[in-house]
Parts: structure tokens; sequence; C-alpha cells
């Protein structure tokens, strides 16, 4: 694997589960694998869970790690094309992409949407030049439309909570899983936050849904539909209690409008999920990416209840990352 | 040892010190001790010697570390429960310190007061939250009240530059330490700073004028009395020269009033200790737990000269946080 | 070597280009020298390359390392000596110097000139002061006059890319190399940046040159004289035409003015390298230490081009720093 940016760089997602699941059980089974490889983690915006698990990834593979916080640390960067460099900008993504290359094996890049141009961020224009002129495997940190490692996670941690049942059948006994409905609902927040997140974990499940490992549904106030190109084969409704009914797993995020780019549309506060909203649910797990604002996104009551995933999903952060690492290093060998 | 917090965590001063003078002969003697351990280490706050030093102390122990600057790389953090997440807070407390938990075997946090609502400050309500939700042993690296590490590596140093004599009795020879007398003096400062220091040496030096290592004495301006809980036993005086009468070791640090919590009552500049001053110690030892303003807190002439500990206190402070961190490795095994 | 500061360090440039080169065909063959040496890299300025490249290399020996963003993580520095220390700076380079000393077995520091007071900033006080109270080997990182690290970088880059010819004589063949004619030319910016990239790149050509390494030629508008005591040797002149005939390699660079000290003479457009100035060279190779400014400093159709030895320019910089390292090590022992 060259680049992990979005599903379309996953083949089969079952197996890649089950690889992230076997480090779980075995954190430094591959500790010389990673052995005087160097992994780059570059942010131009801040992180907490993103920085530290994919560090620790990282090093649980044996590799050593530098992270560059770009937008304090470094030089402000000039991505368009043609332009004379006379104002802010000090430096080219050219040329910062092109000598972090020199120094890492993989690289590592965040970079939000300005929520502004819708356009320009669904071009995914600077991570598209980053990996062009890196020249190295790149894993996406979070670009302006997807996040691709706590799409992984979630569905990680999906399977791992999925209960398995023992079936008969001739005398034989198979274990089947149980296909959870899965549900995503939009939530409300007071901030205008990128569609990244809520992209890419439509893209990770409805392509789950293809390989039969659950069923998706979408749920959101009107006016907040995703760009089609990620929802494709999704149950999409605004009806928010017809989409939890039966729920096994509610994913709870906020996103600003897409087609009307950067928006917030409604305060809608009565999006929020609550104890009392999920008693139609099949005793539902919570999940949410994080950071989450309490009692604005999600009802304390549900995220401090055994209901709530979002701190063992968080976990299972580092298992994403490092089944992606170590794709990438298998091949870098 | 779960949490490293104040000197309650520690049974015997005595032994403790002997583990970090043992340390500090043979630094690498438990290398292998760390490994595939992570430490974490989240600071709200600036911080240069705990920052490095217990970095150091972590990797001379084969741990491998992750930094987090919370208050620049991260989110901003919401402390208060019960709260509608809808202002400038990002994260709670919780979650952030559940998800450090989930990527690290142990944790330092760094947290200064706000030095405006003492109840608050003292409450140690973000510390405490931090030690509950993230679930692994925790190290300050400096609270609202007290900065434990500080204080170790202050015994440690104290005892380190204590005189052994040696003497007879019946044809037999022991050795026996000196028991120095030790002073905290108050000094002028511009700024309104924690009482963390003084608190955390006192409640140190009284413990261990208890175990009979020392005798303690404090003296500071009228209006500058610590929280008594913080002093018991020690020997209080607002006569700056009487207290520094034979003094073996004197411990120079500004804070502002705890009664009249977090204001300057004096300028004081009288009370910066002066070469002239010292005229009346031992041959006193001066000791700051850094950074000092020069000429300000202390006379430059002494922070100069042989009599200054403060470069050997803060190189010191690598097998303190050594000390600790071993203690709690020995008990994740 | 117990300092890294300037060309002065440095016996015999042939010998550490080659020690780069062996490091740079064999990267890891002393990971064990650096084991449990632990190097600290204190920023009180924005870096990239050095950062990153400084870390790669050290890593490459086997060494931790610390980075410390003095600006940012720590304190406020003093540097004058008999202030008393009552307004904004927190801490001395006399204690923050010496602490960093007590963590670290070799330092590294980084500190920009203000451009305000010639006399101050070629004084060099902060360097001179870390390094005499750090107490430790000192490697700059660039300061106010010089950026030692990158010209070696620079003068291995043209060695590497010197075209080897052979050379018959009485039957016996020998390899001898091509004597290039190295340009460093003046470049516009919308900065007042410093002189230590040229200073510094000018004290080495101009020691190359004495050991028939090259020859070296500098160009620039008048008023924009460099400090004589670093282009010793050197041919200038005032006409980019003439300096660029023949050229092998062409070293671009803006700086403000020494005499009229930091100030910017003239916006100088039209001395910006492109693709039909560089007709009458040696087909030259195009260097710059970046980060460059496209189309304002230097010609983006030059910096894309076959002639651009940038990026290669910015890998080597982790052997100069490994060759520097590796001496430093050599001498620990």
């Amino acid at each position: 694997m060259n680049t992990f940016f979005s599903v379309q760089n996953i083949d089969n997602l079952q197996e890649i589960v089950k690889e992230a699941l076997a480090l779980k059980a075995n954190p430094y089974a591959f500790k010389s694998l990673g052995q005087n490889k160097m992994l780059g983690l570059v942010f131009l915006n801040p992180s907490l869970r993103t920085r530290l698990s994919t560090q620790k990834a990282a090093m649980n593979l044996g590799m050593d790690v530098m992270v560059m916080n770009m937008d304090k640390d470094g030089w402000a960067l000039e991505t368009r094309d043609g332009v004379v460099m006379d104002g802010t900008t000090v430096e080219h993504i050219r040329e910062a992409a092109a000598v972090m290359g020199e120094y890492c094996d993989i690289l590592g890049l965040r970079s939000f949407p300005g929520l502004k141009d819708r356009k320009e961020d669904y071009s995914e224009d600077l991570f598209n030049k980053f990996i062009k002129f890196c020249n190295k495997p790149v894993i996406s940190l979070e670009s302006a439309t997807r996040h691709p490692l706590q799409s992984l996670t979630d569905l990680i941690t999906i399977i791992e909570h999925t209960p398995v049942t023992s079936k008969e059948a001739n005398g034989t006994f198979t274990t089947v899983a149980h296909k959870p409905k899965v549900v995503l609902t939009w939530a409300p927040h007071v901030k205008a936050l990128p569609q990244a997140v809520p992209n890419s974990f439509a893209e990770w499940m409805c392509k789950a849904q293809e390989e039969d490992l659950l069923s998706f549904t979408i749920t959101h106030p009107e006016g907040y539909e995703l760009d089609e190109s990620f929802t494709k084969g999704a149950t999409i409704t605004t009806n928010q209690e017809e989409a939890l009914k039966n729920a096994d797993f509610v994913y709870v995020k906020n996103w600003s409008s897409y087609h009307e780019y950067g928006k917030i549309l409604v305060t809608g506060r009565e999006w929020m999920p609550t104890v009392e909203k999920f008693k139609v649910t099949n005793q539902a797990r919570v999940m949410h990416c994080l950071p989450v604002r309490r009692d604005l996104e999600l009802a304390s009551e549900l995220l401090d209840s055994p209901a709530s995933l979002v701190i063992k999903e968080a976990g299972n952060r580092v298992w994403a990352a490092q089944a992606v690492l170590k794709r990438m290093l298998d091949q870098l060998v």
C-alpha cells in the first residue's frame, strides 16, 4: 500500500480488520519490521488522538517517529502553482513535501478544509500535491474530505463488538456474525465542522455493506445531505427516530452543510442523541470520533453509560494505524 | 506506586532518596524494565526542566515517550461537570484523560492554578479528574498546589550535600550524617506566582524532619503564611535574619499570598538573599527550583558563587523522575 | 570536536566530506556509537530541514533526541548580564544553558539575529554564552551570523555532483576532479533576511578554494557587500552576468544589507536567476538552502528543471549533521 487516503486503498475490509485485531492481540510481534525506518507526522492542525495513536503504532513496530507541527514550528505553506511568492507564504508544498520525503520512509499528513470554497476543498489539492511531491508512502491523518484512520478504527470497533452466534446445520456448527444495523446520525454543534469524518465513515460503511458485514443508514436534518459519492448504497432518511429503530451501533457526528457549503443551517438541538431516544434501538452502542461536546452533540447520560464505546474506539486508533503502517513497511522491504 | 502527587505517596523518604542516588550512579541499569512501555507527558503550561528531565529519565529506563502540549497542539479542555459544552472548550477532561490512558502505560500531567479562586485551585479538581479517568499511574509534573518531583529532587540534593562524619564509640566507627538546618525563605518577584513549589517543599521537609533527617524553618513577610496543612511541624518566623542563622541549606522561592489569594502584598525587595545576608549561615548552600529572576529573587553574586546548588539540583530532576518511574514500572510488570 | 559553529572548527574539508558521504552510503554503521547518548535540540526560531535532518542523523547514530521549542514551550530568555530581571524575561541563558547541559550529552541551538543592532548580532553573544554555560559540545543549528550545517551540506552536494575525469599520463590513468566554478548570487526577496547563510557559504567556499577544491565567485547589487572576514579570497563582482559565465554551481540566496544593517536597499527583481540567465553557465546546477520563494528569489522553471539540486541538497543535511555528531560522539567515549 502506497497511499492510505480513502477506502479505495483497501481491497478487502474484513482482511485488514483481522490484521488490526491480530496486532491488538500481539502488539510487538513485528518490532523488528520498522527498524531504521522513519515515520514523519506532519500537522497543519491540532490533534490529540491521531497524534498519539499513530506515534504509538509506529513505535510498536520499532519505527522512529518525528512530529512536525508545520503550522507552529515550521513555515507557512504555499499550495498554488504559478504564483509569485511575494506574500506571506514562505515555502511551497512542492519543496516542503519533497524535503520531508528525503528524511522519512513514510509520511502522515493532517490538513483540515477551509470550509469556504467547496471546489477547492474537495479537490484535495494540498493532499494530492503532498503525495505527489514527497515521493514516499503517505497516510492521511485527516484531509479536507476524509479521515480514513478513524473510519478503519470505527469498523474494527463495530466488528469487535458484534456478537457472534453459533449455528447448527446438519450436525455441523458454524459461527455466524450477526449482521448489525449501523446508523450515522447528524448531531448539533455550535461551530461549522468539516464533512471529513461523516464522508469517510459513510464510504467505509457502504463498502462494508457491500461486503455483507452490516447494513448502513444515515439520518440528518434536511439540507445536511452529504456528497453522494460517499453515500452510495446507504439508506438515507431525515427521520431520526425511524433510523434509530433496531440500530445496533449509532455513530454520532456533527457536520456543516455540503450543499450550502460550510453553513450551519439549523441549530437542531432536538437531534442530540439521548437515552430516551435510544429506547427504540437494539440496545445500541454509541460511537463518536471525539472530541465530543457533552450535552450538545451527545447526552452525558449516554456517553457515561455502558452503551458508550467512545473510549475503546479511541483506543483502537492504535491498531488501525499499526495495520496500515505494517502494510506499508511490508512493501518497503 | 499508582500516583505520585504528594509526599503522602511515599512511605519512607530515605529509601526513595537512596534509590534515586543508586540510579544516578548507574543510570542504565534498568534499561530493559521500560521496554514497550509508553510514558505520555501532558503539558497545559510551559516547562523546561520537567519536560526534559522526565523524558531523559524515561529513556534511561528504556521507555518510549510522547509529549503532548495540550494547550497548543490539542484541544481546549473542559473540566466542569454538568455543563452544556456550547462555549469555547472543545473536549472534556473525562474523554481526554481516558483516551490518553488508552495509549500510555504511565502519564504525567502539568497544570498550573488559575490563582483566582482558591477553593477551586486547592480542590485539585482537574488533577483528580485526570487521575480518575485516565485509569493509569499518574505522575504530577506540577499541579495547582504541589510540585512533588521538584521536592523529591530537593531532598536528594540536600542529602547528597550533607556531610557525613565518622564517630567512634567503644572502638567501633560509625558514620553519622550531620542533621542540617534547612530554611525556606520567601523572595521578591514582580508576578503573582503559585504556592505549589513552597507548599510541596514544606510538606516534604516536614516529613523529612519527622524522619529525623533535618530540621526545617520557614521565613516570609507577614501575610505570606502558607496553608497550614503543608507546614505542620516547621518553625515559622517573619524574621529572615533569625531564620538564616546557622542554616546549612537555604531554599529561595517567591509565592503569592495564600490568605489574600493570589495577591502580591509587598514588593519586599529587601527579602532578596545576598552574600551579605548569608554571613550568619553555616556556609549555607543556596537552592532554587528555577527559573530564577536574577537580582530580583536572588543576588547574582550568590547564584554564581560556589554556594549555589541550583544547577546540580536541576540535574537531579532526572534521578527523582527515574526513581518514581521505576517504582511505577515495577508495579506494572 | 567540541563546537561546530564555523568553518574554523574543521581542519580539513575534504576529509569531513568523505566521512559524510561514507555515512550516506552506510547510514546505520555506527548505530551503537550513540547508545545512551542524548541530543538536545533547542529552537528559538522556526525550523523544518534542520529540525528533521538533525533528529534523523542522531537516530541513525542510535542517539536519543529531545526537541525544545524554547520560544513556545519554555520560558523567555534573558541574555544580558548585570540586569535586574524584573521585566518580561523569565530565565537567564546562564541557567537555561547549564540545565540543558545537565540533561544532554550534545546540544544544538538555533537563534536568529534581531537585524537591528549589527554589533550585538555579530558579537554572537547569546551563542557564546550558551556554549560557555552549557558545558557540553554544541552544534550550531544556525546562529546570527552563520549556518555551518547548511554550508557543510552545500560543500558535500557540490563535491558529490562534480564530475570526475580519468587522465592518462605515461601509461598510467589517474582520476581527476574537475575544479568547478561556484557562484553565490544575491536574489530578491520581500523581507529583510539575515546574512547567516551567505556568510557561512562564503567562508566555507573560500576555505574550499584554499584547499584547491573549487573556485569561488560572489555577485550582488551594490550595497550588499558581506562582512569581509567571510569573503577573503573570493572574486566579488556586481555584474551578475559576468559572474555566471562558465559557472558549474550557482547558489542563490537573498540577504539584507550588512553595511546599512538589516536594510533592503533595492527591490532588485532583475536579479532573479532564470533559465535564460543560465545560458552563459557551464550547464550549471542551481542550489538554494530552502525555504525558497518561487518566482521571487528563483524562477520556477529553473527550480523544477533537472538543473536543480535543491531537494538532494536538503537531503544531504542528514549526512552533514551525522558526520558532525559522529565526530562529537567519538570524543565523548
